[in-house]
């Protein structure tokens, strides 16, 4: 996983443990891939300040995802639901009957659930 | 959901936020059914502090469930994942073929997996 994407993901997970300045920042720079300069300059505040704040939030990030490991359970969790997902579209469904062909499109629909809550 | 087993469930999610001492109490009182006095004895402290360290623990625990809303997210998961597990049980497979019968057994794998992860 790439520092940004990855970085991206813990925002998900962790954002609303950072100060709203913290996490405006980090959104501008992680997902919206503004540089450190050009966050100066749209806050109107030193480089420094964009370079101490996006330190400490990525730390404060990372301290969380340390102590309770929410997005590896997360990733895990839909890196299997997208594997259900491949062998459901596999299954040669035409000779279930009715209520199996249903069964079958209700689990898909299921399982997209799962990966779209993730 | 019970005060109880909700309280169990955020412990699993959050626990690692509290302090040795109110993991242990809060464990204590809700996973082992130690009454406030018991614990209080078992530990050699006063009952009051039992009390605050409960009351503390607890509104950790809810602070970041309200900030983070983890524990819906995976309970409405877990929800899902059990739906999709009966319905892949209520499918008649007899007459797919070897390929789909060995699909349908991966995919309860795997979902009992998502189950056990959440």
């Amino acid at each position: 996983m790439n520092d940004v994407f990855e970085i991206g993901l813990l925002m998900d997970f962790y954002g609303q443990l950072l100060t709203e300045k913290q996490m405006e920042i980090l959104d501008l720079h992680y997902n919206n891939d503004y540089s450190l300069g050009e966050i100066a300059e749209e806050l109107g505040v030193s480089r420094q300040a964009i370079h101490d704040n996006i330190k400490r939030g990525k730390a404060i990030l990372y301290e969380f995802e340390q102590k309770l490991g929410l997005l590896q359970k997360f990733t895990e969790q839909k890196r299997k639901a997208v594997e259900i997902l491949e062998l459901l579209k596999g299954i040669n469904i035409d000779k279930l009957d009715n209520s199996g062909k249903e069964s079958i499109g209700k689990i898909q629909e299921g399982v997209e659930f799962i990966i779209n809550r993730i």
